[in-house]
């Protein structure tokens, strides 16, 4: 298969966007990648959407057939790809073979969701919606729900702490609020929220053990990243291309009650062994890496399944800073799911964008991993029934 | 990109199937297909799953996901792919790009639907949501009432007829009588329907100038079939291969209302190109077809769009029997979607699993092409905004 780059990236401010529509969104962030790329008006073979809701939230289908009719790609051929809130890293997945194949020559990969439509528990309802359909949803089981009893789990086995926990909410809300792109801009402490006396107030209990800040917010959102081949990349690429050197993508039982040992993220471990197998670099060698920290502890927990650390080490590594920004291996300095927010469609191509940004080295300090050349990311399906993981590298 | 071929296939009967879940759709098809293409207790590299409407009509996502644990193919990788009634060929698609670019080696492609849960206005809302969300849908417009006017156009401009209409719908439901997977049994007569005094009742107008049965029904039903390289095809199909030889992709305005010439099916002539081109072939060297009847005139209007007809001639051909079996190209053999039914994300892979039936010469004279060598389908997105199209050849 042919090697692919990204050529470009864009990316609007995830939040409350009340007055956009889904497409709009998925528009702005495209051409944002499309100028990036610097394609002007020059048109992409094919697009892909990724997007998990629209049938629901929007009442909308054939969002991405929409989407190459209002960016005027016509006509570029255009699927929507959906893998829950791995939808964006399926997409490029599938855009990147695309590419890889030879067929197509250039892709556009836009993900999108616009979710604060509904609030409350209709939106913890259409994130249920990714349960088993029979032997989880019916029985009224919440990924907060279930993301509780694993934390309790895994504390249970690992001996992660409520500190631990909490060190990775200050550590993303801290960078999220350096990020013009993050919806959660507020920076908390440990003595603001886990020492103080209203901390029961500040940060109460949401699936035990898991508090409010152990969680991330309902985002509208969305982001793009253009692709081609590398020997076209080194030519007509306006910034530095950054390689897919790697890409895995694995399975597991779509319940967790079906796991021999739940607390153990199969797929997880076999996504990220089978991109750094493509890519022939092991974890050691990535400088910056966003991870799916839908809830806290998944953090922590995808930082060890990937291989970064051992089994028990990531809380405590995150605790003495070696995820933050100037750490071994800085963790989503971009806030991560956490701040940036979490709309489902989009969280997995923006983690690509930010990876992008570090890479290309055009964050400033305060955000930039040093000398970053080799990026890695998670994205988190389901209960983690279907894991997309990626490993990007500067091209110097 | 390397040669894919089809090496297994697999449908259930369409029609009102109350007692499946869609799952339950997905996996008996796929079963089959898996079980047809000899691989028996072995898994495959990925999934993919077609489907339109999961999250309106089942209020359900990840359906790949869940897809893999019913069928235990984990750890493959499993994505969904959406492109309203043409998403079982955009599935198809990925799985064919997915393999030929050398990342994967075999492939299961899924398409299904359960459509049948809501009926009535529901059920055409539904399908109304490919509508253009903010210049079409929100006026009430409906497929049907764009192909009513469509086909008003189509007859003023080439001298189609309401005979003409008939003739596709008397052909496709006698042969929709004959084939086991298909909803609609019933075989209809000129004299019994047109020329009948009760034809006000019998078949009424549905959307001027279409009648009840110018218009395919709303089905439940799946299909599936399994890819892999042309090579190792060659070694362990157990039955002939079928190479996908050409497949094409293309775009038209989402609405109607801003194409220049409404009855230019600009998408169908451009994909079908593209799939000519990559097949090395010509119209005139397809000896069956399975072409995208969701209403008679489309039919008409894509044999003349794929270039097997001039315009204004294919109706002529189909009142002379010319796409009738032992004609000169025998058009929806299978009944297409008029008869076979068209359960949204099934149909594009229906469409392929009756060509592969047709190239692997094992279906009975009455609905046997003779010889047949190469095949040809078109499946239609949208109205006509997002057209896939493919050229399948028997490997000897």
């Amino acid at each position: 298969m042919r090697d692919v780059a990204i050529i470009g990236v864009g990316m609007i401010p995830f939040g409350r966007r009340d007055e956009d529509t889904l497409l709009d969104m998925l528009a702005y962030a495209s051409l944002k990648a499309l100028d990036d790329a610097g394609l002007g008006d020059k048109s992409v073979d094919c697009v892909y959407v990724a997007n998990m809701g629209a049938g629901i939230l929007q009442h909308q289908t054939s969002v991405a057939s929409a989407l190459v009719d209002r960016l005027s790609l016509i006509p570029a051929a255009a699927d929507a790809v959906e893998n829950g809130p791995a939808s964006g890293a399926s997409a490029i997945k599938n855009g990147l073979l695309a590419v890889a194949s030879g067929y197509y020559d250039t892709a556009l990969v836009a993900g999108g969701e616009k979710m604060r439509e509904v609030v409350g528990w209709k939106a913890t309802d259409f994130v249920a919606t990714m349960t088993h359909p029979e032997a989880e949803y019916p029985y009224g089981i919440t990924l907060p729900g279930m993301a509780g009893m694993f934390t309790r789990l895994y504390m249970e086995k690992y001996g992660v702490t409520r500190e631990q926990l909490l060190a990775i909410a200050i550590k993303n809300q801290k960078m999220g609020a350096l990020n013009p792109y993050a919806h959660v801009e507020m920076v908390i402490t440990k003595e603001g929220i886990y020492d103080s006396p209203d901390a029961v107030v500040n940060n109460p209990v949401a699936a035990d053990p898991l508090h409010l800040y152990d969680m991330c917010p309902v985002s509208d959102g969305a982001a793009a990243v253009v692709l081609c081949p590398l020997e076209l990349a080194k030519k007509i690429a306006p910034k530095s291309p950054v390689l897919i050197a790697g890409f895995g993508q694995a399975t597991d039982t779509h319940t967790l009650q079906e796991r021999d040992d739940p607390t153990d993220l199969k797929a997880v471990t076999l996504a990220s062994q089978q991109a750094f197998e493509m890519a022939k670099l092991k974890p050691k060698d990535i400088d910056v890496a966003e991870l799916h920290d839908a809830f806290t502890i998944l953090e922590i927990a995808e930082s060890e399944h990937a291989g970064f650390f051992k089994k028990g080490e990531g809380g405590k590594a995150a605790e003495k800073g070696e995820t933050s920004i100037g750490g071994k291996l800085p963790i989503n300095l971009s806030g991560g799911l956490k701040a940036r927010g979490h709309p489902v469609g989009a969280t997995g191509v923006a983690q690509i964008v930010d990876i992008v940004f570090q890479l290309r080295h055009e964050l400033d300090k305060k955000r930039q991993a040093k000398n970053a050349k080799n990026g890695f990311t998670i994205n988190f399906g389901g209960f983690g029934n279907n894991i997309v993981a990626f490993v990007l590298r500067r091209v110097e």
